[in-house]
């Protein structure tokens, strides 16, 4: 079997799915992407560590093997279709799952851009950008148990906006962003090694926002709830070595950053993203602009000897470019609301209304040219409670 | 068997424990504390919940499982002594572990002396308080894989405490917290029901703080790596059942809170936290002078729809009454380093040194009369590596 789209080879990103063809919903197993189909796993490997419902276990198998799980993949379907084609399950038969248990989420604060928008809204008679900012990734922990797949509906949060106001939030929003899975662990103290030996892949998040929770709560301890209700994801990871097209050197940074937060690599990535608001293209964020690179979030992260766990999840932070149609978020987007974006239909928007539903896509260079589709993050805003 | 302590048949906190008095560690079990020997759950009970090595799958069962299981222990330790002798463990027979896998670990900021000493310290110029402190229990979210059972040493952490300036933290120190175990998990979008329906118990919290590294990471996203290092905790989590005695009314509050925030019953805890360095008492804060009461701070956790999940954790933030030997951390004690504390060795502490140990401590009305003495959270500072 040839793949029907572009989801070939050369991508193979890892999901969680079950299948909607039988009666009831079969268990939760792990499949790999192939054109639009789910490759089972556990029975096209026989391998038991993906009949679990979650890619935890098959994470903690570490690099080396998450190496040889691809070739053997990739080795199946190229050159024994026939043994594998009834492993192959057409994508409209299965429900998508969140694809790991979430252990921790950090969400980082890497675009210059994005942080000297929101500082110039936010503070404008200081600096945009807070002293700290060019010295170090700025990040802080995320609620891990609200991190849900793709196709999740979204309620719109209620809570305090002010002193004595309380209401379902007014200024729902959205941030494009890029998360990373961590897939080996840890000891306390120790230093991770190379980037790629515990980060397993990325995927696209949504890191919905209300905005005006937020901006009443987030003094002096940052965000809480008007982050926490949910985050979003892609239901595919897509593995490291699907991006080896797409890594580019990282932004230059100025001042050189510490010792320990030089770059191991070239890990910054040209995906470019697109967010899609009711179908309709809003903003092409590009990562590859982006100041900070994963490898410093994760060194960052880990220097005061903080653990990795497996199912550890890193988010960018918003995606913003230099360029008006290059930002992720909406309060950037309509510049806090005075310039709303004009939709086909006529209809305008500051922040999102009920009913909106946001696709965060993303496109990069292959591995062996061409181009690879990540997975998309999509979810529709329902009616407070 | 009669205890030969303190922890008799009203406190009973469960714990999880390994035997060492038999060839090789034995597997990780549920224990409840009965003086100075663990009672076996697994094979007092007959239940294999209590043989998993952590809380969570007793805790899933709910309130009304919790309440009949404290019941039955009770009447098998009263009624059959004999019968259960076996299941009787010596404490010096034992390794305790951390009893339960920490799911989201919230830290509130709770304490209306502790938030204003340390506005006074940080912000001279500005009133102590943020203008949202008394409208809402400021909460943040702390990092969960590094939570560590009581004991655990806790190595210096090291990095950014200023713009190109590395190195291992000097301004080392403490936060004595009260920590609170939910048990009994919610929907996205679900109001928990009454508090002690989803709250489990408590246990003694220290959050330990590198305050060099947080002062210059904390805009403005929050703490971060100036906390996510080490937080330890007891290793009994005491039941609510075994607080009875303890329930007070909260603090009056002005303004008062919005109808989301309106106390749930009389959840101050008239407990006596007690914190030793190097086995001097530097400090008793009293954990009924806190501003913001637990039920206050479960409700507005949940107050934009997050889910509850088994094994959240949710912390009071440093306790610290009026009075000046009831500060929680030794930035207070010491007002930032200008009034260092004088151990009778001489020596004198302003932040913790390599070698030193905490130890917080608590007591509280006992629910049948007397005094119960919750388990004690240790740490020593190992040198930075």
């Amino acid at each position: 079997m040839t793949p029907a789209s572009a989801w070939g080879l050369d991508h193979l990103p890892y999901g969680v799915f079950s299948r909607t063809d039988r009666i009831g919903d079969g268990p939760a197993r792990v499949g790999v992407r192939y054109g639009d189909h789910v490759l089972d796993l556990a029975e096209a490997l026989h391998d038991e560590v993906f009949a679990t419902g979650s890619l935890n276990a098959f994470l903690a198998r570490g690099a080396t093997a998450w190496r040889a799980t691809r070739e053997l993949i990739r080795n199946k379907l190229s050159t024994d279709p026939v043994a594998v084609e009834p492993c192959l399950i057409p994508l409209d038969h299965v429900t998508l799952h969140l694809p790991f248990e979430v252990a921790d989420y950090v969400d980082f604060y890497c675009s210059l851009e994005h942080a000297s928008n929101l500082g110039r809204m936010f503070r404008p008679d200081e600096e945009p950008l807070k002293p700290n900012w060019r010295h170090l990734p700025v990040g802080y922990h995320g609620r891990a148990g609200t991190v849900v797949a793709s196709g999740t509906p979204v309620v719109r949060p209620s809570g305090q906006r002010g002193a004595g106001v309380f209401g379902p939030s007014a200024r729902l929003d959205i941030e494009a962003e890029l998360g990373f899975v961590v897939g080996a662990p840890t000891a306390p103290g120790e230093r991770p090694g190379a980037f790629a030996d515990h980060v397993f892949g990325v995927t696209l998040v949504n890191d919905w926002s209300a905005r005006d929770i937020q901006a009443w709560e987030y003094v002096p301890l940052g965000p809480f709830l008007g982050k926490s209700f949910a985050t979003s994801i892609s239901p595919w990871i897509t593995p490291l070595e699907a991006l080896a097209g797409a890594r580019v050197p990282g932004r230059a940074q100025d001042p050189e950053p510490l010792d320990y937060l030089r770059r191991d690599g070239d890990w910054g990535l040209d995906l470019t993203l697109e967010i899609r608001l009711n179908g309709e293209v809003v903003s092409r964020p590009p990562y590859r602009e982006m100041y900070w690179t994963p490898d410093q979030m994760l060194a960052h992260m880990t220097v005061n000897g903080a653990s990795l766990r497996v199912g550890d999840l890193f988010a960018s932070g918003t995606v913003s470019g230099p360029e008006a149609g290059q930002r992720g978020s909406l309060i950037e987007l309509t510049w806090n609301g005075a310039e709303p974006i004009k939709l086909s239909d006529g209809s305008v928007r500051a922040f999102l209304e009920d009913g909106d539903t946001v696709t965060i896509a993303a496109t990069a260079p292959g591995p062996e040219g061409g181009v690879i589709t990540l997975g998309e993050v999509s979810g529709t805003i329902l009616p407070a409670r």
